[in-house]
């Protein structure tokens, strides 16, 4: 996937223009992105995108079409442009890998460089973290609640732009869905590609039998048959079970039916129940029709008998509360020497300043505890006090027994990755071990359990020191 | 902009190598494109992406790398790879123009042609219009209430996916947006881009005046300086009139202060009256920070003084109830000689079958009373009844002195263009017009006014005798 060198704000291209002209553009700078809340009110967050972050900085370049654009909108001196022209990410990057539960408050990317190349990748950061990180926690959700199920996606004509529907496929992988039936994605990313036949397939034909079995005869091992066109129990479920004996007569299998419409739990027990008693116990249940994470938990409470979920709008648009957009932020914590802070009115959401390490407390059975956020350098050890950073008043100590791990680590070096991208498949494998190893509470949809991030003592002083300059500054 | 061939769901293809092989490729069909509610729970939608869709039909055809994709797959002949290779759209395309309101199961795009081409095109087409439809109907309503004040989008780092935010920032402008800060949608489709400085800039200097001080020098004539960093009433908004008043002196003047955190009705009210006691009448007032329609509304209502709206997120993801996704299908609507209709669980959402016209019935002030849909060459007439298509039993009279005119034109004969692209601006001014004949109580945001959309009494006719066919079928 290639990413424009003009998919950013304009104001990144002014502060570039500003900080060029002011002779700032090399100083260092250390920028965090992170975001404030999880996403559809849950207890975590699975962190997506990463690699197409590093494939958009190690491509970053202006070409001629992109440099002449900027100049006709008489904004910038030929001195910029030329600039441009030779303008490379040659910053550092650390992370977590894809497919970690990451939680509101830490840092998720850091970038360390020149101002001016740490500050302009803001807006495409942005826009690539935030999205695939919020379809990856809507898969991770939407997958572990269908169990035993299998999660397929077919989103993409409901998706915002084609885009939408590509990363979005990508993301839903690494969270846990299987397969999608977004070709591009497939070929893209290597995703397993799966579809059968719409509701026109059988109006084509004179009644639904015959279209089933030219279904039937050009697909004989991979049929899975739409049986909702006019009526589930009365037409589509005999007529599938007519050409299900055709097909096994002939040495073949009926590999499922789709049902995209009415109620799906007490539809898909029928029909498991008609299959199940005709001999057909290897014809899957596969069922659609605006399913979400809550959906599927009431038709699974309902004893619906459903094999693959097919799963598009939804999850495609992240719908849900909470949902629609991850608010993540990029925020300056470090210039020069400096370590900064962001005030907002709210000081409870003042931002967390300077370069630091997330540590996972861990249980001895593996479990996750909580995160802590300390300064570079600092050492942290089980008993010790630590805070949290919406309130200094609130603070508790680090369970003993418990031992730290990194989350996040360097993953780009001077502009160059630290190591080769791992599989897609190694996210997704991630994400679920990942998600075992989170509190039970922190899947509950309602309510969830609030997984700890804390700062440590180092971080909470020089914060509160910072607090008090900046409040003396706007006071004076 | 270009769209992959492969940008379709799996079903799309597995349908074409059965029709291919089945020799009903060439069959003569006939699909529309229409949705069945109207988007955020609203009055109307604005029709948008018809370009975009006509760019997709023109450019598609499928190279040697897809088509070693596809092989890959093992599950396609070889002969229909072949077949792929020499695939074109040559079919034709009705639609209305960009911006026109469209309303609830009336035919958007219809689709005529090969079999083959006309059910392929479904996936990317629901992509492209669904997305671009419910982004121009978002940034009507927001523009509306908006009133004098004018909306600019910067939604592109909360925007689902790169894409999300490039064909957003297109459909934004036809539904009365009038800038981006997306530099890729300025250059791709030539939208004003505008953008000035982020938190990070101020925090950049030692401090907030300096930095102010820096930026006006680099872009005295475009200055909007960011006054919420540290306080907006305490520090930035005295920090911007000294700024301000230096501008002045050198012959400049302060474009605009923006304020991005707080209560916005109040800080603005505020920041007027401190501007224009200063003599700044002239420097405009621009608010941000999750704004959509609700809150611009609120925001008015209170007094607010506001110049420009910066609308990012809620405008980028379609926000809000009934938002997120437009729900628009794809339906065989006649195959041969045969009108063909879809029936669901719920008699109620029935397709409606056959090539139609979609007439607007016109009040003698030029206002638009509502809708009908007629079988092609059938003449309708004022006073003539028509029937609502959920419930025939619902009728109603079209007025005496109603005038019709036609809502959609080929746009598309034999795979080509029948005209060339009308520019954005003058989608956008449609827009603009048909919003104004709209009946009042359609801009309503809570349970607006139901536009009329009926069908002709020989539509009713067809489709009740197809509807008691199918009846039939199933329960034969």
């Amino acid at each position: 996937m290639r990413y424009s060198p003009l998919l950013t704000d304009l104001y990144e291209l002014t502060m570039l223009a500003g900080y060029l002209e002011q002779g700032m553009h090399e100083r260092p700078a250390v920028f965090d992105l992170f975001f404030r809340q999880t996403p559809y009110k849950g207890g975590y967050a699975v962190f997506a995108g990463l690699e197409s972050a590093l494939c958009y900085l190690e491509e970053l370049r202006f070409g001629a079409e992109d440099l002449g654009y900027l100049d006709e909108l008489k904004m910038f001196r030929p001195d910029f442009l030329t600039y441009l022209e030779g303008f490379r990410f040659k910053g550092s990057v650390t992370a977590p890998p894809e497919g970690c539960a990451v939680f509101p408050r830490e840092p998720l990317l850091t970038i360390e460089g020149r101002l001016a190349e740490a500050q302009f990748v803001e807006t495409a950061l942005l826009n690539i973290i935030n999205f695939q990180t919020l379809v990856a926690t809507k898969a991770a959700r939407i997958s572990r609640v269908a169990g035993a199920a299998t999660v397929l996606e077919f989103g993409l004509r409901r998706a915002q732009g084609p885009d939408g529907g590509l990363s979005e496929a990508r993301a839903a992988y690494v969270g846990g869905v299987r397969s999608t039936s977004n070709v591009l994605a497939g070929k893209t990313f290597g995703i397993p590609v799966m579809g059968t036949h719409a509701h026109s397939w059988i109006m084509a034909f004179p009644d639904e039998l015959t279209a089933f079995r030219r279904y039937a005869e050009i697909f004989p091992d991979r049929c899975v048959l739409l049986i909702d066109t006019y009526d589930t129990l009365k037409s589509g479920l005999p007529n599938a079970l007519t050409v299900a004996a055709e097909l096994k007569a002939s040495g073949h299998a009926l590999a499922g039916v789709r049902i995209d419409s009415g109620d799906l739990a007490y539809l898909s027990r029928q029909t498991r129940a008609v299959l199940d008693a005709a001999g057909f116990q290897g014809v899957k249940i596969v069922a659609s029709n605006e399913l979400d994470e809550y959906v599927i938990e009431s038709i699974r409470a309902e004893g619906g008998r459903v094999d693959i979920y097919g799963v598009g709008t939804r999850l495609a648009t992240c719908a849900g509360e909470g949902g629609g957009a991850l608010g993540g932020v990029y925020k300056l914590v470090r210039i020069g020497d400096e370590p900064k802070l962001k005030l907002t009115s709210d000081v409870s959401k003042a931002t967390i300043p300077d370069r630091k390490r997330v540590l996972r407390a861990v249980a001895p059975d593996g479990s996750f505890i909580q995160d802590v956020l300390t300064l570079d350098g600092e050492e942290i050890a089980p008993g010790d006090l630590v805070f949290d950073p919406a309130n200094p008043l609130q603070k508790v100590h680090i369970p003993s027994g418990a031992q730290f791990i990194e989350v996040r680590s360097r993953v780009m070096e001077h502009g160059a990755r630290c190591a080769p991208a791992p599989s897609l498949e190694d996210s997704a494998d991630r994400c679920a071990q990942e998600l075992q190893r989170l509190p039970d509470g922190c899947h509950r949809f309602v309510n969830p359990h609030v997984y700890k991030v804390s700062i440590s003592a180092g971080l909470n002083k020089l914060r509160l020191k910072l607090l008090t300059e900046v409040q003396r500054m706007i006071s004076s």
